[in-house]
């Protein structure tokens, strides 16, 4: 056979199927399977959000290929919805669709960054992050995150990490793997260092819907001056809206970014898939109540899981935030995909080894907890602490 | 502002946008604008297609993340499709569903070659085709096809072009822009040079169901033993089932080439559209009659395009098929984009200039006249030959 290329050879298979399988081959026995390990919504989408997806698909007014760019309609609706948001002024040429998130950060990274270049991220990291820029030859860089300190990043590695190859740094906040929310403080000096330097940041916001409500919990970064020239902003409408299955998200930048990212795009898939584009536009004002009562729900969850490992006192909350928890495991020594594979088949809990988000994380497991209701999260205490590593 | 990457920031603009403005810019004076310029279907989809669309995107089963080499439905009705379409004996896991054709080559190039490597092409060339090679690095080589013999491929300048540094040579047939078609003895004798010399060969077959009905139009090369380690096949759904804004294209390959692709469309989208995909799976066998009907009709545009071109004797057309014709200006010496640009602005004839597919196809316009019906297609003769480039 000839060769394939070896950059994508070597990358580790997508890990969500084979975590799937350990749910495969658990018996049941302490109850049912609680399943943390993707990141969705446990709650389905609205009604209404089903409604428009299924008018607008079945219209013949989007069979045809649309504006690389995104449907204007979207565009101009996720503008006014960001300046709001964010109280700044977006117009709808600094939005770019994709097809969901990831679609967005590879637009993001090959737009800045080229075999040989490099760019740094914060460790823990979000793994498809990392193997999107493995697989085009863009070298890694990681600025460690101090589980003293809620794995928040810390401004001196960061500082430390930016050699002269790294044209971005890569964030996301509110965190996957961890949870942690940056705060905007925070954010504003990564932003400051990334001026200082000459180099892209590239925030990924794809939980941001999920932060506490209330005032000064989004950063201003959209507001300042010349904001163009050194933010990438990234979203996703899966699990804000509930439809990951329909693969959209966003680019929030300047207008040469948003070029350029025109030109991959073309290359990538040509459109995003129209009618779902339609159908959010006309969702983003429609569900905007409904979205906010997500959010109170969310912030239910992150308080019945900070409730519940109270039962569990061997395990250590790291961070929790909007949609995730990472949670030391208490088995020292032991890799943290062998803990997970006997959480899931053992005692029904389904999460992510913190391997998969760094090879540091081995005493870490992420439980994507927004995946389960109140009363779900609340078994998870007395789970984690009935189950021992002992035995075959 | 910090650099973007050069490969990206030296694409050219994606040509079709800039096309539809010359449109916009035509008075009308010569009767209603034909466009030819992109290529989709001029007819609309089947309203059953545009039923399921709907029914599946209401449907709250297609809301979650999906497998990411395609909904399982969708991946046996294709291959179930392509064995008898073939005569060969396809299975689901040779299937691997995209977001569209386009992407299909991307995820294609990607798994086979990497930045330094190169793909060895025909020229003139599927633009999309270059510029995806170009923004990732890889090198492009051509090989000149020969306008004398109907733009079909010469075997002894693809042998000659199959450098060191080639891991593929990439077709496209029926071809993108000159509508050749490539013989499948003449494909079966490039498998075997790739055989030879061991690299891929990366075949796309976009407009293949509107190829002549009948026995022998398609190539074997999907029934040769080993096939997997050659052969990696791109198709769209967009042409034949009239849903591009839908996005949704397959490869059909080994094995080992799915598993390499599914890493790659992890970091590219996670999943193709989901509710799209299981209304295409019903659809396959549903409107197979549909699609027929299809075949004959675009039959009938290729016999409209030859006739009304014997009204423009000096216009030579240099290939004709499945839904693009290339033909040849009068204006020697004179730019393929002036032409296409008064052609469009004082003649109402949209269409694509030759130099977007090649520097040496000056003399050449593509015309996708698939996109209009047997009436509209005659009454370019007159215009083509009522045409002329005097004057300002
Ligand atoms: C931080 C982050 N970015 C991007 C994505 C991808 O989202 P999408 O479904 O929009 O591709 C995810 C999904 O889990 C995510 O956690
Ligand atoms: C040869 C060829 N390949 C691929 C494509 C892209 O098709 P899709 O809409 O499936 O991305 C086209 C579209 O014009 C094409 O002509």
């Amino acid at each position: 056979m000839p060769r394939f290329n070896p950059l994508v050879e070597t990358l580790a298979a997508p890990p969500i199927p084979s975590v799937f399988a350990w749910a495969d081959a658990y018996d049941g026995r302490g109850g049912a399977m609680i399943d943390f390990s993707q990141a969705v919504p446990g709650y389905p989408p609205h009604p209404d959000m089903l409604r428009l997806l299924g008018e607008y698909a079945a219209s013949r007014a989007y069979t045809g290929y649309g504006p690389i760019e995104g449907e204007a309609v979207l565009r101009k609706a996720y503008a006014d919805h960001l300046s709001e948001s964010y109280g700044a002024a977006l117009a709808a040429g600094n939005v770019h669709i994709t097809a969901g998130c990831n679609q967005a950060f590879i637009c993001a990274a090959m737009a800045v960054a080229g075999a040989g270049d490099a760019v740094l991220m914060t460790d823990p990291y979000y793994f498809n992050q990392e193997t999107t820029l493995a697989m085009l030859g863009i070298k890694t860089r990681f600025a460690a995150c101090d589980p003293k300190n809620g794995f928040l990043p810390d401004l001196a590695a960061l500082a430390a990490g930016v050699t002269p190859d790294v044209r971005a740094i890569a964030l996301v906040s509110p965190n996957n793997p961890t949870g942690a929310v940056y705060p905007p403080d925070m954010l504003g000096a990564i932003y400051d260092l990334c001026v200082a330097r000459g180099i892209w940041l590239i925030l990924d916001e794809t939980y941001r819907d999920f932060l506490p409500a209330g005032a000064g919990q989004l950063h201003d970064l959209f507001g300042r001056k010349g904001w163009e020239d050194t933010l990438i902003g990234l979203y996703s409408f899966s699990k804000s809206f509930c439809i990951p299955g329909h693969r959209l998200g966003a680019i929030t930048a300047g207008n040469a970014v948003v070029t350029q990212v025109a030109k991959i795009m073309d290359n990538l898939q040509i459109c995003p898939p129209r009618s779902a584009q339609a159908a959010v536009a006309t969702a983003i004002p429609l569900l905007a109540e409904w979205r906010e009562e997500n959010r109170r729900e969310i912030a239910r969850r992150v308080e019945a899981l900070r409730a519940t490992m109270a039962a569990a006192p061997d395990w250590r909350v790291g961070a929790v935030g909007a949609y995730f928890a990472f949670i030391g495991h208490p088995f020292a020594g032991t890799p943290s995909a062998a803990v997970a594979e006997r959480l899931a088949k053992e005692a029904g809990i389904l999460c992510l080894p913190g391997s998969y988000f760094g090879p540091g994380q081995e005493g870490y497991l992420r439980f994507a907890f927004a995946n389960a209701d109140v009363e779900t999260i609340g078994k998870l205490g007395a789970r984690l602490a009935g189950f021992s590593m002992d035995g075959a």
